[in-house]
């Protein structure tokens, strides 16, 4: 099986349903990776992208590691029987890679690597959960179905507090009884508002975490974890500068409901830092990192052995990205559970079209594959691609 | 004053002088930023250049950090009287970034600083350590040179401990009494061999560095730390993984002599951690962080600061790099010194054509900016970029 070409361009995303509102110019990376393998007559082609949240990786896709991947002799990137292993391009993808520098590239790595294990599971012909099953043995610990939250509730420019509650409803008839949003950009005072419409919309029964998106210095985060403590969340997320531990451990110290953190952390050496050094515990707390922003599954798969022989359960992983890649790898690995955009970054997040969750939990598509194709927008998008 | 246009391109570079050896595809890019200003008749362009022993960043250059600059409002980025301010053009290029993630982007910004500090200083008709002394007041401490060593010695495919005792008496020629080689690519003996070739060829009194460029894992960064301790040299540089601060606070409880840390640390946050948690002392140990890589100067000076009220003396900042930029740097800051590459990385790295150190000193040039126009290898270069 060989690559035969990789096509790249650069997308808007939006953190809001409604197109109209400003969202910081974000951009995101599509990729369609072709090969010579075709499975019940068509050509196999993977298709990935890239940050949700950031931005574009389109310089380092077409200039670095694409290039590597299609300068490759297929024997480097193929299994004894000759097909695909995305766990052997990923090693090709970073050859001449120096140590240290976490950021970006582990973006555009992780976009190649979604296409190619979605390459490598329409190949096999099955869905990528249990292909990652099976290709990963004794380290995988597939579930059925997968916790889920929904994502959302970023601050409206008007009408904040009404339109956050009218989203929150709309989620809870969607089947979601946990959902998440996003604070630290309010003073606290409204912030708390927001808190209180948002539990006040979700059913009973239901769980809302906050999410501060490292915006907070550490007087700020203290004040907030004070003035959060007895809100009853779900977890408090970000809470200050991704890399400031001592921050976030004072802040740990200081607040006993469950904190998460690892969203802006990229690679296994900065989790072990988390590990040592943020205060986090690992009775109650929550990791974050987002498998296609940290150099793919294999990057992921490090993060977490290494953070699972320092004492970590799975339990404790809900990646963050919201879409159906991480849905497959949250059921093949059997983590806590995954969040879901279904209204947020479309066409990426989101689960099947016509799919919900059921009693708290989702599957990941049976289609062979990411099942990308199962979301008409964003086949129509992929397809363009060529 | 305003930016007109920013031209880019990525080109090959090498660590070896022989351009025959094989130098793991190393790229770096080269940008020209043209302005409306013009200073004795001429039109200001300001050039720059990105990593020096990673990869090019035209990608992120061109697609994130160029249009923002282009796009932007010239009283963003200029000062009260309407002459280009590089730190406001820095927070300019920085808008919308989200914390964390502190790979490629640094360079890529700190490209444009480079060339944005270069435009400003020939504007104001001002060699660059002079200008940044000026603007940048009491934060500078200007000295008149710079103390430097050569970097090189990198293992040659054949011929290594011949040919590298070669380089070392080149540079020994060219007034370099103070030199650095890489190690940790050979078995240990062979790099004690090698050491001791280097040693060697230095002149009297001259001292030798040895980088092991992140490549031990810990306990061979231990057995390399006894070895090399007997061997006097001046320090011992980048010894595991640039984040495993508990493998590198193992080393220095067991290596007495200087250690060298922070070539592949890109942030203040990293910064911090390096110096909470890597077991560095302050008394004698060195601090790498490259301005070019580090988001820039603006980047570089929030390093020096964190560390500096954190209780390091701006002696232990020894700027990775090796080009006239960081020569400034040093001069304007009153740092420790500079790294010089007169021998690799060209037309980028080392001194104005013609001009030796004296004395273990160098002076950077006085021409208006950075001076890459006394390199004419590297003047025409950019030129080239029209």
């Amino acid at each position: 099986m060989r690559v035969l070409a990789i096509h790249e361009r650069s997308v808007p995303i939006s953190r809001y349903q409604d197109p109209v509102l400003p969202s910081g110019g974000l951009t995101t990376s599509i990729v369609a990776i072709e090969t010579d393998a075709t499975r019940d007559g068509r050509t196999v082609v993977g298709y990935g992208f890239a940050s949700i949240g950031r931005f574009a990786q389109g310089g380092l896709i077409r200039e670095r590691f694409a290039p590597r991947l299609l300068a490759a002799d297929p024997r480097d990137y193929t299994d004894g029987d000759g097909n695909l292993d995305p766990s052997r391009a990923w090693t090709v993808m970073m050859r001449g890679e120096k140590p240290g520098g976490h950021g970006e590239r582990c973006v555009a790595v992780g976009t190649l690597d979604m296409a190619l294990w979605d390459a490598a599971a329409k190949a096999g012909g099955l869905p990528l959960h249990r292909f990652l099953a099976e290709s990963l043995g004794g380290r995988a610990r597939p579930m059925p179905a997968v916790p889920v939250y929904a994502g959302g509730g970023y601050p409206y420019p008007q009408d904040d507090v009404a339109r956050l509650g009218d989203e929150m409803r709309r989620l809870a008839d969607l089947g979601y009884s946990r959902a998440k949003i996003k604070i630290g950009s309010a003073p606290l005072a409204q912030d708390v508002k927001r808190i209180d419409a948002a539990q006040r919309a979700l059913p009973h029964g239901g769980a809302l975490a906050v999410d501060a998106m490292n915006a907070y210095a550490l007087d700020e985060a203290l004040e907030a974890a004070a003035a959060l403590s007895p809100l009853g969340l779900w977890w408090l997320e970000d809470v200050c500068d991704p890399l400031a531990f001592d921050e976030l451990s004072a802040v740990a110290a200081a607040y006993p409901r469950p904190i998460a953190a690892g969203e802006a952390l990229f690679s296994v050496a900065e989790a072990k830092l988390l590990d040592q050094h943020g205060g986090l515990r690992r009775d109650r707390d929550i990791l974050l990192f987002d498998p296609a922003h940290c150099y793919g599954l294999p990057g992921y798969l490090r993060i977490v052995e290494a953070l699972e022989a320092s004492g970590w359960p799975r339990a404790a992983f809900w990646p963050h990205g919201g879409h159906l890649f991480t849905l497959h790898v949250a059921a093949a690995l059997g983590l806590g559970g995954a969040e879901v955009n279904p209204l947020c970054f479309r066409p990426f997040g989101g689960l099947s079209d016509g799919a919900a969750p059921m009693g708290g939990r989702a599957a990941p598509p049976e289609s062979a594959g990411i099942g990308f194709e199962t979301r008409a927008e964003l086949a129509a998008l992929f397809r363009s691609l060529g």
